[in-house]
């Protein structure tokens, strides 16, 4: 995209804060609105914040507009919120109805239903990859240390099982470990999945030897990168030690990870591979 | 097979006593060797058991082969043995680099080995199914309630999803709710998956109305249903129950219900449908 006004709208994590200064640094005019209870202000540095409560959406319509800004980026976590505890302005109540539906299906409903929102009031939503492609898995080892040609193999039949579950919108992730599947994630989420792995090896139902376990990781077939990227964090690499596993396979370029630097840093302390794959 | 005689060699679990109960009415001159921590003899009512610890395999052998018996039936439950806590008789000690091979993978390997183990030596090793199919899934509802149109398009779901994950020997059971796969089970287990999803249901994280929710049940591809065929029992359908999961599906003919009575009386109790589907 060209180097027109971008707002960042965001929540909680580090992926915002990194995004915002990337893109400061591009030189794009930059608008960064902060979600209240989600997004942490100390941790954006000296770039500008304007703090919107989700019930604020039409006073954050209005200064997008008053500032000509068409492109936006919606990134990091957001509790999921109560109908409920939204207390709407009146600039607002207009757009219930659009979030009441949205509300009513899963998570990726609700998703879409954001984008759409922006899109039909003339807003580009673009991906947080689109700004900042270096908080992607690159190709190849984020640090010292790479896979193992066993491993490798292990990584390619997980690529493979998770694209087979593509027609059934499941599976974001999966552990291998003891030559075979031992964990597939579908709604309790990555951090969840690691922490079931780990409990079955420490009661000896799972055994994983040292070198074994790897997590494969990659989004759904028609997961919407724009608002629901992958991600992995500090958090999962410990997460992933902690469970005795060897490391960690990412798709390369569709798995957020924020600082590579950072993150591969991170991986050499904890004797773990992280690595990106096609 | 010819009614000849028989030997069931049982574990713990509701299924071996079912089983001996129904060989013996068939006529087959029966054989119970009762696994010494496993199998629990007051279940087997007036049936004749002989007590086996894991570490008198010889002896068993040799009793096998006195009374003739080429015929037998690998069932029940058995906690994984450690190696050391075999104490082998010295008419065992023999087979133990057979067992030592057989213990170093996982429990398919364990249970391939077993079923080895007596083909070697001339025996014939029968799924559980041959002897009484009466012990397994029928066509159709085993209670009084049925799956509605909705549930069995989730069923039909479920049931596609398990065999696209064939190739890659994982897969046993999912769970699905909210328009989508909300489980896939691998190493942990049915019922832990089954726990995993009260869980989430109860924290919120995900939504399961009135009447949906459905676990679906099959062998995987490739799974020897002589000595490892996938069963549920009424456990299974408490913790259903208590998930607030609507029914179960199975595949029928290759899951073990034992008592399709008892299950249904209590499938009707609960207000769950428990089907058996092609």
């Amino acid at each position: 995209m060209a180097r027109g006004p971008l707002a960042i709208i965001a929540g909680g994590g580090d992926f915002p804060p990194a995004l915002a200064e990337i893109a400061a640094r591009q030189g794009h005019g930059l608008f960064v609105a902060a979600l209240d209870g989600a997004a942490d202000p100390a941790r954006f540095g000296a770039i500008e914040l304007t703090s919107y409560r989700l019930g604020q959406l039409g006073r954050l319509l209005d200064e997008l507009r008053r500032r000509k800004i068409a492109d936006l980026v919606l990134i990091g976590s957001l509790p999921r919120p109560s109908f409920g505890a939204l207390r709407p302005e009146a600039s607002t109540l207009k757009y219930l109805p659009h979030f009441a539906r949205a509300f009513q299906g899963g998570d990726d409903h609700l998703l879409r239903g954001v984008v759409r929102f922006f899109e039909e009031r003339g807003f580009r939503v673009h991906g947080p990859a689109e700004i900042a492609p270096e908080l992607t898995a690159p190709m190849g080892a984020l640090g010292r240390k790479a896979a193992t040609p066993a491993q490798h193999e292990l990584i390619a039949r997980g690529f493979c099982m998770l694209s087979a579950l593509a027609p059934f919108d499941v599976g974001q992730a999966a552990i291998l470990a003891d030559h075979r599947i031992v964990a597939i994630e579908a709604a309790e989420g990555t951090d969840a999945m690691i922490r079931r792995v780990a409990e079955l090896a420490s009661s000896g139902r799972l055994k994983i030897a040292r070198g074994d376990g790897v997590l494969v990781k990659a989004p759904k077939e028609g997961q919407d990168l724009r608002v629901d990227m992958p991600a992995i964090g500090p958090d999962t690499l410990r997460n992933i030690a902690e469970a005795g596993l060897a490391g960690i396979a990412l798709r390369a370029g569709r798995v957020l990870v924020g600082d590579r630097g950072k993150l591969g840093r991170l991986a050499d302390q904890l004797g773990l591979f992280v690595e990106g794959v096609i």
